[in-house]
């Protein structure tokens, strides 16, 4: 009966027509205890993480921003919506458009316009680690169907799972250590606690038993004190919300996923972290990858799930074990983890999703692989290719390859991190508008493009012969409709012997994922290895330490597009580039007015009404 | 010899036309240690407090600001600078023009217009409480020497001492403290340190004997630790500047004044503070105050002075002791003190400035009075008078009078203070652009000028009958030239019994001080007592718990300008209102663009270079 009415409804919404999906949303300081202790975060509407919004492909998704907080300015990037014909919705400052004032009010108007699992968050300084982030589900639409739509159980759709990290320091202080000259320079270091859905808990384990997470961390584990009377604490708990996790209204208790056994689900799983590569691994539980950054994935199955920050994957779990509570952990790979593996639960409950009870599972929490088993990341990430049958492999031959070496280096006693050793600053007027009012050769240097190769002779495998850098807000400037090669061309740190993952994203479309490789990039070795046949399509690919990795996309999106290392202090440290598409075609845009009225856009424009009279200053007259 | 040099170099000073004093200033985070613990700041130049400038009357002051902080915008007001015939360079966010957004510069350029003791702060959100502040001294010149120039030595000019407080919750958390709803209300509660010159010592004395400070505060007060190993961890001291206040590097060092003795000083004193009321004496030497907020005052002796935020003094220290160290203590007044009151030493020293010895004073700090002397605190206020060779009595009668009743309310769950029963809100495009603009109608509520008066039967005594409130961005609108009356009238607030001191700030202008009283402000009964004869002119005027305060200005200087409690908590919730001047003459300003290139202005003239044809959101074509 219950899956009758779900079917009638499924079949009614899909014959609906796009809709606009429409949400006004206020941006503001909270004080919120997302691990159990308060601290000030960027939420929307009183709450964070953000509102969910979902809507279904084809839809117009309409949000009302309004920015409540008293100094700063703000955008919401909508990571892996494309933007064709809207670029000023994309949500990047200084690229596609003015950070939205403190009092102002801007509406993001954009096409959900393909199915998947997607997110959104702050793109202005480091305002998404502060908190300003949430989930964006796109359903698919007859149009646009999912063709592993029927390998799950209607209502099968989990709550989707988004993932962050957080740190106890405001960003403020952190960005002030990230510029910190010298000896002042101070690195954000690891996170005091891992969030699923905005919770956690921490520097304390929910799990019965932690000497496995205590081997991980080489490091004690405490576990969360479970004390009722702490919930009835008048400051701590009603005023500040630190409740400790077992509290009724506690902002840190567990997220609990409930199943019925014998059902399959689709679970959603997304991380928008600051630095963090995370992996979940389900107790007891295998899980099927079919989507990867809204895009279909030839299906396999894995014990566990390296997630890298800008990426997203819906896998299909299966409800296959004997009615009972499963852990989720949620684990740090890829650096040295001192962070306590965030959990979640896997509830076979009665069915009764209103009132979960908090029933915590019995054994212990299954332990994420090690951190340092890159060998185990790469297989993973290998393993992902299109799906079969919807597989849109890409043109044949690029128009133009850019090389783009990322390496970290000094500038006037400065950290930075640098491509093709530029580092990237972003200009006060944004790139969008600075093309669509004329003002490019003002607003911005545009002697030139930024260099899309470096030395044939640079060793990746060394540290940085000459470690310093320059800094430049010079752009590429794509034809449209080029196909463009990148390959990521990953080198050593200033430190030897370190070299770092960085996770890519593109920002207004998906590219080919070509292939990976280990040490220095050699088109003449490597160039026909490269998968033409079903690379994925994602919207954010990896490039592992000492490595390279060759994507390709067709710059048929007129707009300004940020392309940059989704680790957000990495990207604070100018790891980006900005690709400008079609500039011959920027005009025809219809601009909102809203979007760039900031910078030489509304200098240039702004005039008084009654031309003015020089009033020279005046010496004092009377009090 | 010295002395002879000095008379030369002052003549020679005295012989140069205005100059024009020129600095640039990046304001930037700061890690910073103002109290011997890091925490995020705002700084200028990389230093906390910004860079000291200093002027001589009829000097045009050029700042060229760049906005180095990642996502806030920012201003900074001269405060005590009258700003005629540039009141776009007034410094106040949404009323004299925009916030410059981060990345952009704005030149402030006015005249120093008249000799005094000034500072200059932050006056976008809480940024003056992040520590956006510093000192700006204004000597005096032939044109307009200050009488008594004289009574002090050539030479005896010390560095000013600036006061603040500081608390270890950043500004954000205050404002979402204060923006709380219902019981998530958090009060920003009493400073973690008193600061001068930037400088304190969280939660201990540099005293030798603490006892007396133990009675003021009822507390237990640690002695700071004077550990030399402290001064070498590479950690805490070399690279968070935590070094404890006897480190050669500290950042929390003590000021150190150094005299010679039988000599007099000038001594200048400015609170920029947050909240406190503070109060300073200097062990075994009396202070003559000459000068309040740049105007002169008829000369008396005090053991000790009372300091409001927004307010300054140049008092005369005559170094009349023994040779030796004495301690000057600030401790808080007004509000029952948590703080251990602030300590720095007035030296008599070798001369050798250069490399002033820490040298202990020998006895006990003094003790400020007691925090509840409500008494010695309007003795002290009331005893200032404008100084007889010098006097500018007040126009005779007045145009206008204006009755602005302070009340503590509530609006939607959230405390507020309100004028009249309206709150202050800040549009987003400044009043200054709208007028110069002729956007007035669009820009703001211009339906109406807020209430210039309360009920008759409102009893000051008791908690509000009704404490509701509304918010507005109404504002007073003045004829040029008009004489008007402000009678602030103080209340209580929301809890029985309870009234606080306001210290509110006018912007563009002195007034004279007419008088204060008791209780309701009754013009029959009160009129005819106030001192049309000899008050002060200031820019700062207190009113007293559950009593009133005159004050009587002309409104001749063409502007938008703020008058408001200068207490920051007081101001974010709303305290203050703003008066639009000449408004018929707005056209006539030479507003430079930058001051209005945001909100509406920027909007209404921001159009682009070629008519936009309206680009359909499109599906998506391929990746």
């Amino acid at each position: 009966m219950a899956a009758a009415v779900q079917l009638l409804v499924a079949a009614a919404a899909a014959a609906m027509a796009a809709a606009t999906v429409e949400v006004t949303w206020d941006v503001e300081y909270i004080l919120w205890a997302p691990d159990c202790q308060q601290r000030v975060m960027i939420g929307i509407n009183g709450r964070f993480p953000g509102p969910n919004i979902t809507a279904r492909a084809g839809d117009v998704i309409s949000v009302t921003m309004n920015n409540k907080m008293h100094t700063e300015g703000v955008v919401i990037h909508w990571h892996g919506i494309r933007q064709f014909g809207t670029p000023w919705a994309d949500g990047t400052a200084s690229i596609s458009q003015c950070a939205v004032n403190p009092g102002e009010t801007f509406i993001y108007k954009f096409v959900a316009d393909k199915p998947g699992t997607y997110f959104y968050h702050g793109h202005f300084g480091m305002q998404r680690a502060a908190g300003l982030y949430g989930s964006l589900i796109v359903l698919d639409s007859p149009e646009q169907p999912e063709p592993f739509r029927h390998q799950y159980d209607d209502g099968g759709e989990l709550p989707m799972m988004l993932l962050s990290d957080w740190w106890h320091q405001n960003v403020y202080a952190q960005a002030a250590g990230l510029d910190g000259k010298d000896r002042h320079f101070e690195w954000i270091g690891e996170p005091q606690t891992i969030l699923i859905n905005g919770r956690g808990q921490f520097e304390c384990t929910l799990g019965p038993t932690r000497k496995s997470f205590e081997r991980l961390l080489n490091e004690n584990v405490e576990t969360c004190v479970d004390d009722q009377k702490m919930c009835s604490d008048q400051e701590k708990c009603l005023r500040r919300s630190e409740c400790g996790p077992y509290c009724p209204r506690s902002q840190c208790a567990p997220v609990v996923f409930n199943v019925q056994q014998g059902k399959t689900y689709r679970l959603r799983i997304a991380s928008t972290t600051s630095l963090s590569l995370l992996n979940v691994k389900i107790q007891g539980h295998k899980m099927t990858v079919v989507e990867a950054d809204g895009n279909h994935v030839e299906p396999f199955v894995v014990d566990d799930i390296d997630i890298y920050s800008g990426e997203s994957y819906s896998v299909l779990l299966k409800a296959d074990q004997k009615p009972a509570s499963y852990w989720i952990s949620v684990g740090v790979r890829g650096r040295h983890p001192k962070t306590v593996p965030a959990l979640a639960i896997l509830s076979y409950g009665n069915g009764n999703a209103a009132a979960p009870s908090l029933q915590l599972p019995a054994g212990e929490p299954p332990v994420t692989p090690a951190w340092n088993d890159t060998q185990r990341s790469k297989a993973f990430t290998y393993s992902i290719r299109a799906r079969k049958d919807t597989n849109q492999p890409p043109p044949a031959a690029a128009d133009r390859q850019i090389f783009l070496l990322n390496t970290q280096n000094l500038m006037d006693g400065r950290y930075r991190w640098s491509i093709n050793n530029v580092s990237l600053t972003l200009p006060a007027t944004p790139y969008l508008g600075a093309f669509h009012h004329g003002l490019q050769d003002s607003a911005f240097d545009a002697s030139g493009e930024p260099p899309a190769a470096f030395p044939e002779d640079y060793d990746v495998m060394r540290p940085p012969a000459n470690n310093a850098t320059t800094a430049s807000d010079r752009v590429f400037r794509l034809r449209h409709g080029a196909v463009v090669d990148v390959v990521l061309q990953n080198a050593n740190m200033l430190r030897e012997e370190v070299s770092e993952t960085h996770p890519w994203h593109l920002h207004g479309h998906d590219f080919w994922v070509l292939g990976y490789g280990d040490g220095r990039y050699d088109p003449a070795a490597h160039a026909a290895g490269l998968n033409a046949a079903d690379p994925p399509l994602r919207n954010t690919a990896v490039v592992f330490p000492h490595g390279w990795t060759a994507l390709r996309f067709v710059a048929n999106n007129t707009g300004a597009w940020a392309f940059h290392c989704h680790i957000e202090p990495h990207l604070h440290m100018g790891m980006g580039v900005v690709f400008i598409e079609g500039e011959d075609r920027m005009h025809e845009l219809d601009v909102p007015k809203d979007a760039m009225a900031c910078g030489l856009v509304a200098r240039t424009a702004a005039t008084p009404l009654t031309p003015a009279t020089p009033l020279p200053p005046s010496p004092a007259p009377a009090p």
